[in-house]
């Protein structure tokens, strides 16, 4: 039975993004693909806390989030310089990254609303803002002496218009690696005090910087807290990605609307959230393990990338994603990856998702054993020198 | 700072709805509010299925929902005699039934869509409808002669317009406790055909249900497949509200749509899913002891309550919901539940929140042990009898 005329017609319009549950993925592939690391675990202590919560009957509704688990997440944000001046209010309980892009939009955006994003972006971005009606402007970044690419605050300012509501910024961001630096980020407040538009600030990948720049919060410049919804979440921190826990923090004006959002989804697992408060305590030790694994990886891929025939690859400066240029193989990045898949059976990210400056880039996601990484380079390195 | 040029403009228009959040609850309270039974927890079994699947590493993405988990519950519901002819397409996993809700909604309103609702109905429901700009239509059910309500068929075909676009049934229903019978769904189903709109079905009670009346599922009729989406949760269940897991069961064409609602909301903890797998095989005994429980709780609260000057109260034909007209002790039903509450500490609902026929009513909700609700019983009756 057809049943187009019963859809929302946003949902009905929308091109369903490239994931890679389409593929079928032979044995022995190695994928580099999406960004959850199949080798590592959530650690022990995580789930000994989750057990331990539900046993003390942690298992009922928590409707507005646990509130010594909102002040254990306002103090590790505090690390960064960010000051959370009323945590039960400011923080937002909810299931991870992509429900706090959803929720930011959900409490923002009417139709006809501008969202600009930079390009490129991540690419779960723009089918959020098009359901919602908002229509998605793109600013170009420009790449820097070394290849990596930035924002560019002139092309920025020329995409604002009067029907701007927001701008995304994903920092650090994925796919490029680029650590916003405090000059961009104040640059970018002032444009969004001076036009009055709102930053959604996706900050789920602080803890992997490899550069020596701090994490740097917009958030905590001045006039931004209830202009800034600041997205963190525990997926990629403690690779907790099936266990469904992030927040929100934002503005004390401007909190109470996102919490209307009628989805009850300050509905997290109450055991979850106990272990959240055990995992930003006690969670150090683990994380440095991730860094210094991700830090090696990124560094021996971009080297081994960088030194391949037709091939440049620079240096992120945070993240485990590379994000290659490899427009002078001749192939484009569609191409380039279903072949190198056919010859080598490597998956890598065709960078055309991520928007028009993805074209001739792949996205290498780093987060498998140095020795898949090793055999997956010198696959790459065959597959190009053979092309 | 002001913040409402920033906000989505249904969300910013939205009323709030009333929860217990607000509220002082003096120690020593009883309070028969909402429909968590806090002396109970999640059995252990359940726990103990979660942290077994921790520790097997079943905590990184399941984009799509486990298949086995799909299957489980297309096995449960077959035995109240609807066929999933194919669950991995057709059962969505979601985070519970405020998600489903929100989802079945996201996927199918289009600003200016009526939705019809039963009155009285849940009063969670029309803030979803009009987040999306959608018209709430209500049908007022009328009352049976032993005062329980039940759906209007007439008045429902004169809720009909050319812009309906769904009919929301909560069968069994809350806060009625109604079971609507197989004659009173083919008539529904008969009206959806003709003048193609959408059945919502929250099913999420249809193991507390008192009656011989078996849970007829209205997506079991014909041509109803792909104009129903069903909505089920764990929560009520396995006491298992804090933990989020439901799932939304729809026709096959319609389900690729619904999972298209950017949320990612496939992302439910797969530990999770596997203890619901768990929970559906080994979880019989337990439900037994939960609805041995609710049933000798809506039995003797109905009558004690029914006994009381000025109150009568029918026995539910499902659910752990009181409906108790409480018109006749001459204090509506705000001022009710507030004086009750301040001369007896006794906290229950006042039924205006639920539509106009929830004037004069208040919801009773019977998740607490036997001891106090006899204590409340006695309570309450010494409250109407100073009336």
């Amino acid at each position: 039975m057809s049943v187009e005329r019963f859809l929302n017609k946003n949902l009905a319009e929308m091109v369903p993004r490239r994931t890679s549950r389409g593929y079928v993925i032979p044995p022995g592939s190695i994928v580099l693909y999406g960004g959850d690391p199949r080798d590592v675990n959530q650690p022990k202590f995580i789930a000994d806390a989750v057990y331990k919560a539900m046993l003390e009957g942690y298992t009922h509704y928590e409707m507005a989030g646990v509130p010594e688990f909102k002040r254990a997440i306002a103090e590790y944000y505090s690390k960064f310089g960010a000051t959370v001046e009323d945590p039960v209010k400011q923080v937002i309980i909810n299931s991870g990254g992509s429900t706090g892009i959803f929720q930011a939009f959900a409490a923002t955006i009417n139709p006809g609303d501008e969202v600009i994003l930079f390009d490129p972006t991540y690419s779960a971005y723009p089918n959020v803002i098009q359901y919602f009606g908002g229509k998605v402007v793109k600013s170009l970044m420009y790449d820097d002496d070394g290849g990596l690419p930035r924002p560019d605050i002139e092309a920025l300012k020329a995409a604002i218009t009067d029907r701007t509501k927001a701008l995304l910024v994903c920092n650090p961001d994925n796919p490029t690696g680029c650590v916003f630096t405090e000059g961009e980020l104040r640059a970018i407040a002032d444009l969004a005090v001076e036009h009055d538009f709102i930053v959604v600030s996706d900050e789920i990948y602080q803890e992997f910087i490899w550069n020596d720049k701090p994490h740097f919060p917009i958030i905590s410049l001045p006039d931004m807290a209830d202009r800034t919804i600041v997205i963190m979440s525990f997926s990629k921190t403690y690779v907790w990605t099936g266990c469904r826990v992030g927040c929100i923090i934002s503005g004390p004006n401007l909190t109470p609307y996102i919490n209307r959002v009628p989805l009850s989804l300050g509905l997290v697992s109450g055991a979850f959230q106990r272990a959240g408060i055990v995992a930003l305590k006690e969670g150090e030790e683990f994380v440095e393990y991730l860094r210094n694994r991700y830090r090696d990886a990124v560094e021996y891929c971009s080297k081994r990338l960088d030194e391949m025939p037709s091939i440049s690859c620079y240096m992120p400066e945070a993240t485990f994603y590379l994000w290659p240029d490899i427009s002078a193989t001749g192939l484009g990045e569609v191409d380039f990856c279903s072949k190198l898949m056919e010859a080598e059976n490597v998956m890598v990210r065709p960078g055309d998702g991520y928007g028009v400056k993805g074209k001739g880039h792949v996205r290498i996601a780093l987060v498998t054993p140095m020795d898949a990484l090793v055999e997956a380079m010198d696959k790459i390195e065959r597959f190009v020198k053979k092309l």
